[in-house]
């Protein structure tokens, strides 16, 4: 049984990978911390750390862990350029799993999208359309425009040179080199994303929908897991894409 | 039996509405009609003349038939004001359906959209998302906007001033009494339109998805039959409401 | 502004309840209820009492307003024939409003598929698919069967004889006149339900998604602020087709 | 320019090739054959063969084919053990293309669902949703099974034991272990797949989409531009995985 250290403990996300801990048989909680806790006198307590802090606590926490060989599991978000440095010095005694997406559902599309550009992307109109709350502000979503990225960079298209974010009162048939983005905003959606390659007599269609910020820990569990048994135990850091072995 | 007479008979429409016609058991084709041929000499030969020519071939094919008290199914676009009023007064000795799309789902779809509104469109978030072949040129759709102004009439709204059209680089919480429009082209899509209302914890999504033109043809013969029986003989304008029975 | 009293206070229903309440600028509220609480000492302190608790407490709810003169929002389910006979007689000293699914979008649906099955029915091949989280144990689901009885009885058929709730292994041309069920399971959906009115060259469907339980809660405040200035005070049990006004 | 030679050119299939070759600026039409044409006489006017016909009429032209040197592309379906091991004996002067299903977005959907499957499928609930038209007699589609054995292979599963076809009146939690299958039949619908892989808190969806037959000709022509180029010139059976380099 692999012991979870949490951090942020009594926080959002915190105590959904609590819960997430909870449901797994071959997981246990080690130790769930918050801000006023001493990481350094619980380390025997746990195998990994899972961290969706803010880029200071993160980068405390991995001083410690890098020095007693602890693995982390980090889900943060937000580093600038001088903390994503000292990350990766940080890096060199210990392997860490860092993405700022841990969904894997999301990870997925992403893999099954660079697939289907390499195969019917030059042939077909290509439309990404997501779906959000009313109080999402900005557009598209970051997670829209990293998927036209990797279909972009699969067909060799700059995405800035062949997005096209809206077509009213433009009066043209449609250019097949260029990605359509559609917005839409209601309610309370958590986050959907449809890419639709169209072709002449069909069309092939994937999809990711998001209904809770359970899919964020389920993913650093799974993360966690890999990560205990990963081969090289030192100044790896590894990707989603490597949990997930779609490299 | 009613006897259909179908002008521009060897045309696209033409043969489509005459497969319709050969489909079903209480219509038949009386006659089949080209731009050639006269209509004054087979006017025994049916009951309602299906018309989807051009304004010019309509009004001659109206007048023909008003003097002989025969009805007319008018599926043509496209009249000028001059034109309109013309076929408003050949109307006055005979009934006829007039309807700029005859298909039954669409005018279906704009009652249900006219009573989704009613019932939860002040409380939800709107958003009206069209799909079409690569080669419409017009967007959004003509079918999204007229949509789009039988909610906004519903709710007392001016379609002008609440439409949305794209939402890339604009940083802002949804307005609830906008109404947003996506239009997505691709391949050869022959049209599909879906409103969403989005209200908290849940939303109501009307469809309508076109296949083939067949759609229009069995509107129209829906119309025929409609009309053969309809009360009023003379100098009535029907719509595909009246058909359809849903004013 | 409307005072609200609301009774499981504490449980799950209640606490969303509470919340929709905050949400909302027109409604207050008075006092909030645990099974440990004394209601008729309270009575000054609301105009509508709003309950999702067991027949049993409900019952005695309602005898304590029935004399009081104050008017109750009921979604309590699972009565039996006489609790339910014991409720219609306690209604006639004042109204409440009593249905088993307060969502003003499935009661919107239900009156839209109403609609739809009245115009296109007799001409469409009619499917409901549901899909629900994999712990349901019944299928279809409760609010599926509903809609094919009310599309069946708009049409004059009887659900039970003209249901199909699986095709494997039958090979056989659809017959028009059937109903077609298919039940997903899946994950944590919370539940979704899309019924397809399918006819040459086009379909109509209409769908309704459900996200959280906060649906039934601001279909429950809808409820209560119409039954406020409802206009009969005195024995009356509405629906939510009273209070949506779609009768 | 590569010349392609169309056998069956006056039925069905054989139009829609012709009329796909038109469309292409990389092909033309060498020869167009129906059943009386003389194979042999027109071997110099085509480099590829495309053949849509029955396997008698196929056998034949491959035999003729492969005597002469000339590549075939066979999209003939209903072949008996002892036609295939004829065809196979055939081909060792000369190399084919040989698939079922010619689509090629059917073909990428397969791709797809295996990689989902590899990454999702042992944490995820399966379920295959189709809808046809209301005249298809088998259930589910061929396409549909095809589509649960390649998720089945891939997770080591025997799809005999573990599809469900229907859930009415069953009253359990949905097993992990299972593959659901649901068959929608209505209207004229060409052909819809989707494969859903719910989670906890998000879900993957694959769809595919037909809507003409063009479909499968436009498959038929990439895997007669990709055979033209092949590597190997004698003896190999390619299927479409290879034309897509998706093995």
């Amino acid at each position: 049984m692999i012991k979870i250290a949490v951090t942020g403990a009594s926080g959002r996300m915190g105590q959904i990978i609590i819960e997430a801990i909870n449901q797994n048989d071959s997981v246990a909680l080690g130790v769930a911390l918050d801000k006023s806790d001493d990481l350094s006198v619980v380390l025997n307590q746990f195998d990994v750390l899972i961290d969706f802090t803010c880029p200071t606590a993160t980068l405390g926490y991995l001083s410690i862990c890098a020095k007693a060989g602890k693995k982390m599991v980090i889900g943060t978000t937000g580093f600038n350029d001088d903390e994503l440095s000292q990350l990766t010095r940080l890096v060199q005694n210990v392997s860490i799993v860092f993405a700022p997406n841990m969904s894997v559902g999301v990870n997925l599309t992403l893999k099954l999208l660079e697939m289907a550009a390499k195969v019917v992307g030059e042939d077909s109109d290509i439309e990404i359309v997501e779906t959000h709350h009313r109080f999402k502000v900005d557009a598209p979503s970051g997670t829209a425009l990293k998927m036209g990225e990797v279909i972009a960079d699969t067909l060799g298209r700059d995405l800035k040179m062949c997005a096209i974010y809206g077509r009213e009162g433009i009066e043209q048939v449609r250019d097949k080199n260029t990605i359509g983005f559609s917005t839409i905003r209601g309610g309370d959606v958590v986050g959907e994303h449809t890419v639709s390659f169209f072709m002449q007599g069909e069309r092939v269609e994937i999809t990711h929908k998001a209904s809770s910020r359970m899919t964020f820990a389920l993913g650093a569990l799974r993360a966690a897991i890999w990560l205990d048994k990963a081969p090289f135990d030192k100044g790896c850091v590894y990707s989603m894409k490597d949990v997930l072995e779609i490299t």
